[in-house]
């Protein structure tokens, strides 16, 4: 089994752009995001069409700030949480280039960095966009309750964050560059506890990073950071203990996005998130950072709890995956 | 906007396989179909779980017939039309491979052999599966009606075919191989009837079709078969007459696999529908016919409703996307 993709020309990425909610404008990364909304509803009718707005947004802001023009971009790979990944599909309408639907849940956007570079290193297309965005108010009502219901949030929950990221990839430049993928397998530990994901992940994000250090035959000392996206606080605990055990300490590395998107209070226990919370936080304050060589090198892996209401409904437990990429800075 | 791969390599189709449920075993095709369902529940609790055990049973068939062993097999690319994907994150979790889960509706199996064919092409990956399912009742009660409710089903209605298909693709051997793709792009003409899905397709098939001949300054009698997966017959004859206004006559290679796959019958209409109904058709009598070089050069479309339940609920018009690939004998 192939799992890791090395890139020789290291697509770069030329342009990033975030955009938020009035709950994550709140965050201590704020003065990071680029547009921070006032309503959550962003002007529209329904929640929906709302995330649907922000990934348009979210993508068509990456493009201005690229330099590069809708005309030149080839594909955009985008994917969100909502049924049939309306946002997504429903955005790619309003772009004239081609379209791959993607979904792994929370760790979508890593899968579509590692296709679009795919892609980009080997000369099928030259400019690419890769997006995802999730909200909480589509969220909630999708996967749990009604909104209007109130229902109190067990400890162990994350909050789905309202928000999004893009990057545009490309061929050339000296920008952050994406140097290596490492494709996730799919890890089931029976967890059926659809309030309790950063447990159902935690063995998922340790079965790519171990796999990743000993084909790569490097150790958590070689990278700047490792980012996760979204474990949450327990299930990053659970993440850092199951490396420890294997003999990998990552504790001076490893930072959880969804651990610290929210100033820690009650109401989001765990935590944030949502697909779009690793690309809204990869897509400010780190790609910034990255961008000015604080970290050179860095790991990014997203997390995504492959559930749906009707698999958690009809009884089953949650298939997890965690996709993996090196990104490293400009030359 | 680069929308056409051309692949150096032309990864090969070293296995397929093919699953239907007892209706679509009525078949004039049945007898190439290879597992033929009594059941369509196949002996689970719920048509879902039925579905997901369809996408493993295709998959692992399909490995087999290919002659590799599961652990030779690098990644799987499967999409389904269920909320969140879920058939195919749940039976990829019985894999121990990477999983790429993606999602553009009908259009979904180009998508994956277009995506898996780059990633052997440029040498990441050796072995890939592409599969895609879809289920009469799964589908009929996600997005319409409840099964219970006997609704009278609109004359512009298609049928969401229950089975799917799986193709192994590889970098070597004498068979059926890749020779391009080319991406669609999403169409968008305001068509608001979720019952008619062939007339908000069509837009789409055309786009991709007639910029593909002219970006590859190729003629419909430059190809043997020009297939599209799936806009019905009325879709269709929509689709041939735009084709028809720019100029190009493809009456005598275009052949719908939803128009084909029904005896025509008062309760289909249309005929069939859904993502497994393309990869059903071709993973059995036209791959068997590519193989015995019965036709030589051949166009695979797969047109996509990217629609949602929720969008046509909230008015949302009809966005639909069309990949294409070029499938040639062996050498």
């Amino acid at each position: 089994m192939k799992r890791l993709f090395n890139y020789k020309n290291q697509p770069k990425i030329i342009g990033v752009s975030s955009i938020c909610g009035p709950k994550e404008a709140q965050s201590n990364f704020a003065k990071y995001f680029e547009l921070k909304l006032k309503d959550d509803k962003y002007y529209e009718e329904t929640f929906e069409k709302a995330e649907s707005k922000m990934m348009y947004t979210v993508i068509k802001n990456a493009i201005t700030n690229s330099g590069k023009k809708e005309t030149d971009i080839d594909s955009i790979f985008s994917g969100d949480l909502l049924n049939q990944i309306m946002s997504s599909s429903f955005s790619a309408r309003n772009f004239d280039c081609g379209y791959f639907g993607i979904y792994n849940a929370c760790a979508t956007f890593c899968e579509g960095l590692i296709l679009a570079s795919s892609l980009i290193d080997s000369n099928y297309q030259d400019n690419i966009v890769c997006a995802t965005t999730s909200h909480f108010s589509t969220a909630e009502r999708q996967y749990r309750y009604p909104l209007e219901l109130g229902s109190t949030r067990p400890p162990v929950s994350q909050w789905t964050v309202t928000g999004g990221g893009a990057v545009v990839l490309s061929n050339k430049g000296n920008y952050p560059k994406i140097m290596q993928g490492f494709v996730g397998r799919v890890i089931d530990y029976g967890v059926i506890d659809a309030n309790n994901m950063g447990a159902a992940m935690a063995p998922s994000a340790f079965d790519t990073l171990y796999s990743f250090f000993k084909e790569t035959n490097t150790t958590p000392n070689e990278y700047d950071l490792i980012l996760t996206g979204d474990l949450g606080v327990l299930g990053g605990k659970l993440f850092r203990d199951l490396m420890w055990e294997k003999g990998y300490n990552i504790k001076k590395q490893h930072v959880d996005l969804g651990e610290i998107i929210y100033n820690s209070n009650d109401e989001e226990y765990q935590g944030g998130s949502g697909a779009g919370c690793s690309s809204l936080m990869f897509c400010s304050y780190f790609y910034n950072a990255i961008k000015e060589r604080k970290y050179k090198k860095v790991i990014l892996m997203t997390t995504g709890a492959l559930l749906s209401s009707i698999s958690s409904f009809q009884g089953e437990s949650i298939p997890s995956i965690t996709h993996l990429v090196v990104i490293g800075c400009g030359a």
